[in-house]
């Protein structure tokens, strides 16, 4: 099928088609050629270079993976393993959730290069965030990509030695883990040296740094991310690994995948969804321009959660064919309310993770190295801190009082009492 | 060194001393001289032959795993690469816990066989359990054990990329954690083949199988077990894989060594106490004969927790150097107290999972496969029946209730008046 090989180099836009012109699986979507073809770099992420690449027969995407990360520099390397790993997750939910993912077309593990489906015309998800930009069907195909991943890729229903054999495969990708491990869960709970926040709200991170119920539970989450490897997940589950047009969703980018807690992607998910909805107030026109929109968001965050437990359930009773909660003790011994029993208490499990990591994402995109551009882009210094430090509020009740909290109409509540109350 | 090499061939004590001669790691304490060398098969456990080869210079024992399950025959085959896990968690342990598990002198992968320590005049634990043997020291060796191996092989200690390769290099053992899986988990709970019970008891195996909360409880501890990698578990931590003499205590056999929850070895250990406390009534020569006895193995049990709480706690003060609540965050911040807080939430977490698996432990060794010589040598029937019937019921309350029993006090207290009042 021809093959780039060779030692790893990094692309550029002149050299790309004539060294990709030879794989096949490429040329037979754009032509064998190369003269039509034509790239673009349009990596905006902070680790890749991202290519489109284009002929008068159809695009692709190539993704390649730098030794460093993008957005720091070669100051900090990275392996260009994860592109590895992004293409085995790349696989396997494509597998579990068909059509969300972007089709693989060639990996070349030397290169770090994966070409897949290009996705036009979408955009990313934070930027319609930013713009107010509504999407039907995005929190279904959101809380169905949640759910089918978590639950195909878990003990529930996987043949437990191909789990074992993945969990060891992906143990590798420690320098991708240590970045969510540190930046995520370490660096915003003290004076770390990446951190950086909008100085107005000194007062506030000073009082969240010396927050101990904040810090222990944090810590606490950590352990779970760190050692509760219950199914595969994306890893980077935020507004900006997903696309959207008119009438589609697609999930990006999942270089990050381990083996984690299942609440970790919805958590990171619905975090950003809650930061995109303290960040209106910064976006609007007029005061108050963006309060309708605010509810579609908080609107968004209730139905993703709905999906996402009706199609677990669903899957719960249709495809539990792990070695966890066998039908052998339940169903076939006409204990179908042991089942039930056992599906609400996994559901309340993952419901109190989600909210634990979607308040520590919160924080982090306010604390440590990156932060959102739906705040980012408030140029309003003051204005930009109150939004975030309502995302800091939320995001504080919900990593200290996660297990205490009975829905999302009351977490939704909390959300809309802490945007018209707090302040930095 | 020399090396026995060649294809894997089973010992036999004929053989021995001529395919161990050339290995300079055994003749340098046996002696060259093979003629001087004697072997006896002492094995008696459930899946390996054991030899222990004297000569006038010395003894060792020789460890050689079969490709197929002892207790039940060739029908069940197993793998040899479970004497290389064993081999793997030997030599952790040792480092962890210095002078408690065997020195290996020899490690053959093809051969699958253990040159190891001999440990002289010790027994197995188990069988002074049953004779009424008293041994000072015992719970402190078990409770530091726990206490050093859990701590030191877990993200609390070790460097965490480290942690993740021994991850994905235990994660190969499939077929042993399927032995615990199966045998443990979910065989008790239903009509399962392998399964055998006194008969006296179909009463109340029956009244447990219907038990939907019990049922859903133990499932939710199997997913723990399947997904929890906190730490390299011994995983085979019952009072037949601890000898002991007069004055020491060691540990054997870590051939189920897995990465999985803490309170697993920590279970399964007391439960096997509280199943041969309710075993004496089976041994006593007079009604009340082992009435003391009994009195010395809940303090054995009350000391271990209490060792291994005061000893964890002081690995967290002194040796937390892991990812996981890092001094960077807590003392280093000045916030000591939040460094103790999130000890006793963890050591609370560990108790409650020890309660659950250690009532799991007591309910599969007396429903499932493999039982314990403690009952299993009470010759009168109804007798035999109403000591296990003891260990199911307090197993059954250890499960269930695991979450709300709140000191080791309580639990004994709990266990004597199931001692007095219980039946079948």
């Amino acid at each position: 099928m021809g093959n780039i090989g060779g030692t790893y180099e990094p692309l550029s836009v002149k050299t790309l088609a004539g060294r990709l012109g030879p794989v096949t699986a490429i040329s037979n979507r754009l032509g064998a050629d190369i003269s039509t073809w034509t790239s673009k770099e349009i990596g905006d992420g902070n680790l890749n270079l991202v290519f489109i690449v284009s002929s008068p027969l159809g695009s692709v995407i190539v993704k390649q993976a730098l030794p460093y990360v993008r957005l720091v520099g070669d100051s900090w390397p990275l392996p260009l393993k994860r592109s590895f790993f992004e293409y085995h997750a790349l696989v396997r939910q494509a597998g579990r959730d068909p059509g969300t993912v972007p089709e693989v077309y060639h990996f070349d593990e030397t290169q770090a290069i994966i070409v897949m489906e290009f996705f036009t015309p979408h955009k990313i998800l934070r930027h319609s965030l930013i713009a107010g930009e509504k999407h039907p069907g995005l929190a279904e195909v959101l809380g169905l990509f949640c759910a089918r991943t978590l639950f195909r890729g878990s003990d529930l229903c996987m043949d437990t030695a191909k789990r074992k054999a993945d969990v060891a495969l992906f143990a590798e990708s420690v320098e991708l883990c240590d970045i969510t491990e540190t930046l995520v869960f370490s660096d915003p709970y003290f004076n770390a040296e990446r951190n950086h926040h909008t100085r107005q709200l000194d007062r506030l991170v000073a009082e969240l740094r010396a927050d101990i119920d904040l810090k222990v539970e944090s810590q606490h989450l950590k352990s779970k991310f760190c050692n509760n490897a219950e199914t595969l997940l994306h890893g980077d589950f935020h507004t900006g690994s997903v696309m959207v047009s008119e009438s589609e969703t697609k999930v990006i980018d999942p270089e990050f995948a381990l083996y984690g807690p299942m609440g970790f992607d919805t958590g990171m998910l619905l975090g950003n969804f809650w930061m995109a909805y303290f960040a209106q107030p910064g976006h609007a026109d007029t005061p108050g321009g963006r309060a309708a929109y605010q509810g579609w968001i908080l609107g968004v965050v209730e139905e993703i959660w709905a999906v996402f437990s009706a199609e677990f359930s669903r899957l719960w009773r249709e495809e539990r064919s792990g070695i966890l909660y066998q039908q052998t003790l339940f169903e076939d011994q006409g204990h179908r309310l042991a089942s039930e029993q056992a599906l609400a208490h996994r559901l309340q499990h993952i419901w109190q993770d989600t909210l634990g990591f979607a308040g520590v994402e919160m924080i982090r995109r306010t604390l440590s190295l990156a932060h959102i551009a739906e705040n980012d882009t408030i140029e309003n210094e003051e204005l930009r801190a109150d939004c975030e430090a309502r995302g800091l509020r939320l995001g504080r009740q919900l990593v200290v009082n996660r297990c205490r909290l009975h829905s999302m109409a009351t977490v939704n509540d909390l959300a809309r009492i802490i945007a018209k109350e707090a302040k930095q």
